[in-house]
């Protein structure tokens, strides 16, 4: 069994564009896509108010524990759940948050905004 | 007494140069740097390898326990490690990692990279 994984969805994220009082958002949308899919057992997800990436939004993290890699992924579109779900997925079935540069989607590996070492570090 | 902070420091950015192998890259220029000032007791620095921000480097990682925000700030050059310990020192006395917004070094105003919410909400 996986360790738990987080996946943050910046809900506020605007993509650049001016939306109405009424409008919906664009990080709201890809929030609202991601919860309609089926994820793996431990894949958590949760929405979280601006991941100050808002140049390069929408933006999710992956993180899962002490012993796991951090990821921030950008310049997703509310039409990009499939690839979140699928990194998400290939993500919550490491040990160690790396998954191989060239197993990961495309998206992710040309979008990958920044990247954070483990809490805990196995040297 | 506040918790610790680490400040990781991304050693392996050439800030987009062509580094000889002979040479010293911008990244470990700054981490020297840093290693020569005076820290507040509590504040861990530590070198880390690729922070995955190259575009945007140099780059540092701001954490600190499960209830302060990370936040990743970039473009730095090797020349800016005062700017670099006013913000983690202000970071460091922060409870929840939040310094506001107004206080902190202008270069940390416009170029934090992404932000991360605790991995312990207390709400």
């Amino acid at each position: 069994m996986p360790h738990p994984t987080e996946l943050l969805v910046c809900t506020t994220c605007r993509m650049g564009q001016e939306i109405g009082p009424d409008g919906v958002r664009p990080g709201a949308r890809l929030h609202a896509e991601l919860t309609t899919m089926d994820w793996p057992e431990g894949v958590h997800l949760r929405p979280v108010e601006c991941l100050s990436n808002c140049d390069s939004g929408c933006s999710v993290v992956l993180r899962g524990g002490a012993r796991r890699w951090t990821y921030v992924y950008g310049r997703l579109t509310p039409e990009m759940a499939a690839t979140v779900h699928a990194g998400a997925t290939l993500y919550h079935h490491t040990d160690n948050g790396l998954v191989p540069w060239r197993s990961r989607p495309e998206h992710f590996r040309k979008n990958c905004i920044a990247r954070i070492p483990p809490l805990e570090t196995p040297e």
